[in-house]
């Protein structure tokens, strides 16, 4: 028996290894069936999904997903960009176990707490630039990026500038699917729905250096990219406006890495105008780029963060927002009651999941690995796969990385003959990496990677090696189909 | 060893037993000191709070809670309205450590599921009213009433009737706390703060009896209630109303138990025009009024059920929406994609603490109890409550119960003389019931409790007897304080 009288005990462990040695049998026709007759899925056209039936997952294991036919996968998308130490870690189910036993629940309002909401809000100030001190729990992403809009406008009207009420987004990001954070967001498929944005919302341009930086540096496309921040503050007039919210890195956008010039520049240009910075960390941070946070990578100071995903490598929902001193400083001293929460905030068991989540991001190094050991390796390898002759531009940072499809290559990557929408070739591709076993996601032609960051460079090296055999037969078909040469 | 290869081993449940009987000491301060500093909570004015000090919650068994004083505490409001099996039900961890083992996370986006939530989804269906065929997963029960708000929308776009885009709703309503949640909830003090409600989402009065219905039966308030829908339709144009929505009965609003003539009335109107209803039953489902679902009980036909709390009992967090043919069959047959969706949506872990849950439900009878045994004995032993001087009016239905404090006790509980909200007369008496063990609400004057489903005729009685103890302390304050004879 384990010395801590709350931990599973040897039969558990050995019991839990004896079952992952002997595979259950799942009849995956009937669990498909009943996936189509009651299962609404996010994001899905049902009766698409419905004609086709789904692939059931049934078991994870480090960077590898099993499927209900027995077949195994290489997760290149860590679950949905979260499981960030991978699947299997026996560590957080403990942990989880002892909370459940412990304390499955109790709620924060009403002057209570809890013991793995204190600690987790301490060790996230730990870990956050210096000058965040406090924590805000929500359960989701979109719900974090929904505290924001309350957030940055409650601090305006403690100010006594309740005019500062407009927050500025870009086209094509993402910030979760509440009608605040679709709003937030820029996805124009998710603004044809239910009547987006909501006032007081606005977008500009994406630092999309592919798709718009043609006869430019990427510098200087970088710095025009962020003035376009400062265009529409002054269209709006200054005093009008609340924050700016950005990803460092746009995930669901396709992975954009922007120019280094730009971050920089719309720090100052935010700082001109008094504007509030949002960071929306919930894809980079907790390592992802080789940072906890990736703000400390770009050079910038938000004013609040949001989290989610990493944090508990997505083994129980959580998720917040990391408020800066700035903010939370007028909220305590001239906010009195924050009238906002979630029953989930705070939750013990999410609370104590993300705590051990990060044990072990800490002590198996991982953000000084992504930094300094399998980043640059995955970079250098990933570029490798930019001498393909489908792929126009491939690039990466930390453990993310992305690549384009293109029809024919240039010179430079804004010379390329791109493909047709219509066409579909990244979802052609994707179709090929899902049969041989690698998950990647396709963001119309770019095909995007952001791997658990256990993956070790061996483990790099059989992704590569998936994904190149994957733009073979990719070209080969597109090749048969006469639309490369 | 347990017969189940992934089952907690004999060696695990004896360690947790030895760490229940041996309590962990805790450095009460120590934690207080964290909190104040790192963590903001949910509906907090956290000046107060950090002057005070929160109360530590660290352990919970059945239907009570210990703090790290030691101090036992009865447990009246499940948490937040969701232990509904009560705490420390070890089948609940025990599912959720096997199936973090096995799976910890996937995602169900790009035609791909899991065991759990396709089990979920079949087992909220066999639960749900006949006409109910499919779920929606969210995180919480805010996300569920945020899908909602696109959900509609989007049906009536798709039968070509775009203008049909306001939401009715009801002052004094609790639907969530993202931007929507918030706007189709009625609370004052929420739309103060943030710029609420949006657009397209308009209130009309509630069916509180106590404070509204003097010189009328209940039955006559009820209709009377119930006709400000209509009006409000009538006013807006049948053609501009997507939906109304409201709780069974109100929970955060203070445990209203509306006349036995609203919720038909509601109905009629709701089909007179073709307007969708939306259930809230975020509180009210689960059992907790004696029935899976409180629709069933006053019989009414949503269209869309949210739920959240009770689907798991609060062990991990999760959310939906039940959604009926009506909406289903068009968003299916018609709908193309739907582009809304969460990271969490169909989460393994939490779909597999529904499944223990329900499971729990169902073999230890807990709906049939509340609607046969332990609610009928609540709603004797409460209304017995009603006879005490301070108390002017008590009320209970299934296990939700409130009463009413005030000044004079009248013939009716209309002719009640009540105190004034500033002498906050509710948050004296909550005061007692904290020194004494006992977790009671107070909206404004009205003291509310919504306990574990687990409650036993015996627990009714000491939680009686604690109620009454601390309603004699009050008495004895105010009298002391000349506010009553």
């Amino acid at each position: 028996m384990s010395s801590n009288p709350l931990a599973p005990g040897a039969a558990l462990v050995a019991s839990v290894k004896q079952s992952a040695a002997r595979p259950r049998l799942y009849d995956t026709a009937a669990i498909q069936q009943l996936d189509s007759a009651h299962y609404l899925h996010p994001f899905t056209n049902f009766q698409d999904l419905n004609a086709k039936g789904a692939r059931v997952m049934v078991r994870g294991e480090g960077i590898y997903l099993w499927d209900s036919q027995g077949s195994k996968i290489l997760d290149g998308m860590s679950g949905l960009w979260c499981v960030n130490v991978g699947y299997g870690r026996t560590r957080i189910s403990e942990a989880v176990y002892r909370q459940m036993e412990t304390l499955p629940f109790y709620n924060s309002f009403f002057n209570t707490t809890n013991v793995p909401a204190v600690q987790l809000a301490a060790k996230l100030v730990e870990i956050a630039p210096l000058y965040f001190n406090h924590v805000f729990f929500t359960g989701s992403g979109s719900e974090a990026n929904d505290t924001n809009v309350r957030m940055v406008r409650r601090y305006w009207d403690l100010l006594g500038q309740p005019q500062r009420h407009t927050i500025i987004s870009r086209h094509n990001a993402y910030h979760g699917s509440t009608v605040a954070g679709a709003s937030l967001g820029g996805m124009d498929g998710m603004h044809a729905q239910g009547g987006l944005p909501i006032p007081g919302i606005v977008h500009i341009g994406q630092p999309n250096y592919f798709e718009s930086g043609k006869g430019m540096s990427e510098d200087a496309f970088g710095l025009l990219a962020a003035s376009w921040l400062e265009e529409k503050i002054l269209e709006l007039g200054p005093e009008q406006v609340a924050a700016f919210i950005g990803e460092p890195v746009q995930g669901a956008g396709g992975v954009l890495i922007p120019p280094a010039s730009y971050w920089p520049e719309i720090q100052r240009i935010c700082d001109k105008y008094g504007v509030l910075l949002i960071a929306d960390e919930v894809i980079c941070g907790f390592g992802r780029l080789g940072k906890w946070f990736a703000s400390e990578l770009f050079g910038i100071k938000p004013d609040l963060i949001t989290f989610a995903k990493g944090v508990t490598s997505g083994y129980v929902p959580l998720g917040g927002v990391l408020v800066g001193d700035r903010v939370a400083d007028v909220l305590i001293d001239k906010g009195g009651e924050f009238n906002h929460g979630f029953t989930y905030s705070g939750h013990p068991v999410a609370c104590a999941a993300a705590l051990e989540n990060i044990r072990i991001i800490e002590e198996e190094e991982l953000v000084r690995k992504v930094a300094e050991d399998t980043g640059p390796y995955l970079k250098k390898r990933f570029a490798e796969l930019g001498g393909h002759p489908l792929v126009g531009h491939a690039d990466s940072c930390g453990f993310v990385a992305g690549l384009n499809l293109v029809r024919r290559k240039g010179a430079t990557m804004h010379d390329c003959q791109l493909f047709e929408p219509e066409q579909g070739v990244g979802m052609i591709c994707r179709g090929y990496l899902f049969d041989k076993g690698m998950i990647m996601r396709a963001v119309g032609d770019r095909m995007i990677v952001a791997p658990p960051l256990v993956m070790t460079r061996a483990q790099i090296d059989e992704m590569i090696a998936l994904i190149r055999a994957c733009l073979d037969a990719t070209h080969a078909d597109l090749r048969e189909r006469g639309w490369v040469a």
